[in-house]
């Protein structure tokens, strides 16, 4: 199924896409491995190439007070309200080079696109490129968004990174001034939304042989540290129905976990993925064992409500097992839904394509999480090979690139702001 | 119940064995941890003070091969064959002080009442303590017992302990000949039979609320290492059902072990003490975990039998999760059975105190399992609180150092050697 209308635009953009991510992908602390880190040099020629992608868009271009990169494609009129594009640009270390850069990227070349053909919509396009989603240097995530929403925390200022160096000592060195931060942050009544397409990071759009997915939510998660104590005891001497073994308790709560999770049919995940037996002997009874507990899912309630009926049943384990339970929640983030009228124009995009409009939640975390407190949000998935990402092995097949850049210039040619889709 | 034909020994030997075990426990490497390591001067200190106390009680007494203490009792006439008697007087570091000892000094304690009443036996006595059962400093355990059945290897004397010593070397210091530990070998021919008192290591007895046990055989023991290998992902991309997860599947296995075990009628224990994950990080699902696995039975046809079956369980987990599975045996033990006639006579010792006689397997290893290879054996077990050993807590009631004792003692008087019982 080819798509229509789509005969004014150029036949394709993917191969532009690759060879951007390709170039993009060059700027790099060392060769061998892919690893761009806010605020390096890096950074900054990283910036400088994709400004340049921007302008030669028709986009004026700037970097902003926390070293985004902010581009802007007037609509028919100068000054109009922009649907905003984009993702970060940062990575973590040793990183596969889609994570971030594909949507950044495609979403200019859609702009270019635009510009090539003199097309201007009813609403201006802004296209930015995130400086740190990754958070690899000052261990916190999504510190370019969260500007952009201006919810940055001034106190992540003082974090100084593995050398020692401070967040402000190293936004002064880059040249920009930690006291104007604030400068970066946008009004709601500047944007009409905000749209971001990203690799899925995960198996699923390839298991059932899709390029391209539309994202329901951004998953909450709930993280939580168990630890169950029970009886260290001789591996020989001890037999089985005296035993209060710390390790086979936590082995049952496991199996529990992840047949919860597997039986929902809501979008819930749940893994262990740390576990830790002490004294860890061969011929000795583990008398205490630690273990972590992440589950996501689509929804807040229904998450919570999961997290309460694991407790219990892990609450039931220990009890039975006479353990010692102790149970804390370490980490909670709320749920991102995307909003239902922009993710029904994702759809539609998809639709429109010829492709079916898989609905799927990203349960790993996107600049979304804070762009939701200024814009409405949507996210568009694209394949990427074996769910890998955050590894050198992270890899998007060219035509995928293309069938994500078609949706993205299709929802982008077709879009109506909120309000137009109120009357 | 009183036991009868008891009027005629001293109304308690308790008292001086918990005086004794305390005397020898100042015998340290430190005085706060109780350490008392092979060949080291700690060894030779405890050495002459069990020489003097077994010469005290009318025995003939010299320093072994090896460095075991060897006491001999005559009987009616001199030169006649022994029952042998002891246990080790070696400890593991920051140790308890009865694990050893108790056997030793019971039965040094009732051939001086044997000695004090003037009685000799139709057969004599041998009580011998082992200089090295814990194998903490060569890493080779059962090293005394090992030389007095003539099964001790030879290349264990140029293995070195922690600070560069070879066996060899710490020999020749210690005064012996590491050229003729063969010199400390017995004929079985010289043994009527190797009686042990230990205590018990174990939570049973006080379970049952028993002081005493006799035991049915020192079971076997067959170690694993397993390790998984599935598909490490990340914790909030991968749908429950795409999941490889090693860690989850090692869950299944340590649970399946567990129950195997506890619904087994006959002695089986299995313990699963070591884990690590890998990554180990709290998103990832793990890729790949490795365990050990710690089977121990009574018998070696049903040890072999429930590993075999365990095995089986656990390749199906594996397959069915489309996991890869290496299993390896690292470690493999016979089983030590109790010589039936000699248990026999334990159990009427233990009847005619006035206690049940109940047996149970000894799940942790002693000298009887090389003393088998020149004699038969038997042992007596001695509750102990809460189970614990290898550790300072490790404790005996006096009240139960004493039903040791009358046991033991009521052993070696009804002794009927193997061919007077066959007759």
């Amino acid at each position: 199924m080819k798509a229509a209308g789509a005969g004014q635009k150029s036949a394709s953009l993917g191969k532009e896409i690759v060879g951007r991510i390709n170039e993009l992908a060059a700027i790099s602390e060392t060769p061998e491995h892919l690893t761009r880190i806010f605020l390096t040099q890096e950074h900054r020629a990283a910036a400088d190439l994709i400004l340049s992608w921007m302008r030669s868009a028709g986009m004026r271009a700037h970097l902003d007070a926390i070293g985004n990169v902010c581009g802007r494609y007037e609509g028919e009129v100068a000054g109009l309200p922009g649907l905003m594009l984009g993702s970060h640009y940062d990575t973590v270390r040793d990183a596969g080079k889609w994570d971030g850069p594909l949507g950044l990227i495609t979403a200019i070349s859609c702009v270019a696109d635009l510009h090539k053909r003199g097309r201007r919509l009813p609403f201006a396009i802004e296209v930015i490129g995130f400086a740190d989603e990754e958070g690899v240097r000052f261990a916190s995530t999504l510190l370019g968004s969260r500007a952009v929403a201006g919810t940055f925390d001034d106190s992540v200022l003082g974090v100084k990174d593995s050398a020692g160096i401070s967040m402000r000592d190293a936004l002064t060195k880059f040249g920009l001034d930690p006291d104007h931060i604030g400068a970066a942050a946008r009004a709601r009544r500047e944007l009409l939304g905000y749209a971001e397409l990203h690799i899925e990071q995960g198996p699923l759009l390839e298991a059932l042989n899709l390029p391209v997915g539309v994202v329901t939510a951004i998953s909450g998660a709930t993280r939580l540290a168990a630890s169950l104590t029970g009886m260290a005891g001789h591996a020989g001497t001890v037999p089985m129905l005296l035993r209060r073994d710390a390790l086979a308790g936590s082995a049952e709560c496991i199996v529990a976990i992840e047949e919860f999770c597997r039986t929902d049919q809501a979008g819930l995940v749940g893994t262990v993925g740390y576990i830790h037996a002490v004294p860890g002997a061969t011929n000795v009874i583990p008398g205490q064992v630690s273990f972590s507990i992440d589950i996501r899912a689509p929804s807040d309630a229904h998450r919570k409500m999961a997290v309460t009926d694991i407790v219990r049943q892990i609450e039931n384990i220990a009890k039975r097992r006479k353990l010692t339970l102790q149970l804390d929640v370490t980490h909670e983030n709320r749920t991102v839904p995307c909003a239902p009228w922009l993710k029904s124009q994702v759809a539609e995009a998809i639709a429109g394509e010829g492709y079916r409009a898989f609905e799927l939640p990203s349960g790993a975390g996107h600049d979304g999480m804070a762009m939701i407190d200024i814009a409405d949000v949507a996210m568009l998935f694209v394949r990427c090979r074996g769910g890998i990402s955050h590894h050198p092995d992270e890899h998007v097949d060219p035509a995928d690139v293309d069938a994500g850049a078609r949706v993205l210039m299709r929802l982008i040619e077709n879009f109506r702001p909120r309000d137009a889709v109120k009357k």
